[in-house]
């Protein structure tokens, strides 16, 4: 399972830095920076093992978690200005961890015996649970709802682990198929700035 | 105990129309209409299991529950138009989910073994976590803050399960009248627009 | 442990003073200035016993918690005016509470065998999360956000409490030393109007 860790704590670390980049760009002290470092990273998957039952969350059982996100906090206090230069990077990376916590979500979602509902909704909170925290404490618009295809990539895979699992592929492919997919979703949506569709009927 | 779980899902619908309505009258995508359904509905009953230790919580033991926001969120998408038209009826049938999850929030907190203020708490959390959390997505004042009776009356539901069970009478009847209680003192405030005292004094 | 208790019940005691004050300033009525004043007394305690797998939180299981924090709310409404002529009192008040509970955060973290950085952030999350909660309800920036040694104050009280623990000395020393310690940061961050360094690199 060392390479799941290892995907785990990747998506951890760019989900860090894009809170503690967004924490710096709003002007918050060192503090401000390290806290959403590691709501951000670490929130979404919190939410999800309250939710399972898991106590306590994987976060505060492994510390390698919170250590990945403090470094990540460094790196944003240290280096935010190279950061900011490269930001397309965090960009592409923040996608790559949508991708892998969708697909840790709806594992996990599984293996405590959810119903297929309750799977999806796993996948698109451990990938956004963190976000829609930033974002509520710094008072912004949750990415979550207005989100081109933001959660939507995550719901697919999660949607995508699910027929993994139900075709018999063992967990690892599983983990990278549904991954792989949610990633490059999320990345057609970027480049064509997908949407989904709103109501235009009588709600105004 | 089908008839319990046949109201729950009850408030449950008319809860996933009230945020799906809110989330198409703010403009949000249909994925933002399902994501303020599903929290609207199953917000505060998550919120309740989770503090009174019930894992994983009644949303994701019983598809149903998810399935029944989804319902409410597709028809807000496909019938905005209507449902806007009809809003007093959703504004009615949301009193009666409000009594419905006080009662059944009293009941659940019994029987973990709360105290009364407790119970009152779960019973206020049941009926209005949901709607908290619609707020605070859509950067709303929350509607439990400036509250013409919607609490109170969830709270007064919560205190009348208390005497009927104090006094004997069976669990069955027990929800009804409580729930009917609470739904009788959100319609009279509705109706002569009441509200809770303000303090005068000092304080500005 | 009673001594605990009642260290404990008097953070609670002045939490909701300040909850319920800050309600009563945004106009709230009698109900919203009770949801605040227990929101910021017991949610820290909360969310950290939830995490610590603690069910149902000890703000549930020993009603005397929420029947301070009632107190603290009646206080407020009957006698506003006479609570804001004096509210420095509520402030340092509040900085000894900050103090109370980042001590028993870290020492039920460490109960439970969080790691170090678990252990500073339950110190942090019990003494804050109960305000952060209040700023969210009210849509003010969080606390903890622009927080001139706030959140910084209870981390030290944390790190103190570790310290204290790996250096053999007893619970009940370990707690009083880490309370504190962390109180004394906080009082001297308010005299000196000290705050933690913003980066100014190349985020803007």
């Amino acid at each position: 399972m060392d390479w799941l860790l290892a995907l785990d704590l990747f998506g951890v670390f760019v989900f860090s830095l894009s809170g503690g980049f967004d924490a710096a760009q709003h002007k918050l002290d060192i503090l401000g920076i390290m806290v959403l470092a590691i709501a951000t990273a670490v929130g979404g998957g919190i939410m999800r093992d309250v939710l399972l039952g898991i106590n306590p969350p994987a976060a505060f059982t492994n510390e390698t978690y919170l250590l990945t996100c403090i470094a990540g906090g460094l790196v944003v206090i240290f280096f935010s200005g190279r950061v900011e230069k490269h930001y397309h990077w965090v960009k592409n990376a923040d996608a790559i961890g949508l991708g892998v916590f969708a697909a840790i979500g709806a594992a996990k979602a599984l293996e405590y015996g959810l119903g297929w509902v309750g799977v999806l909704m796993m996948s698109a909170m451990t990938a956004t649970g963190g976000g829609l925290i930033r974002d509520l404490l710094l008072r912004q618009v949750p990415m979550i709802l207005h989100s081109d295809f933001y959660a939507s990539a995550a719901i697919i895979g999660g949607a995508v682990y699910m027929l993994c699992h139900f075709s018999g592929i063992d967990e690892q492919n599983a983990l990278l198929i549904s991954a792989a997919s949610a990633i490059a979703v999320r990345f057609i949506a970027m480049k064509w700035n997908l949407s989904l569709p709103k109501i235009t009927g009588g709600a105004r």
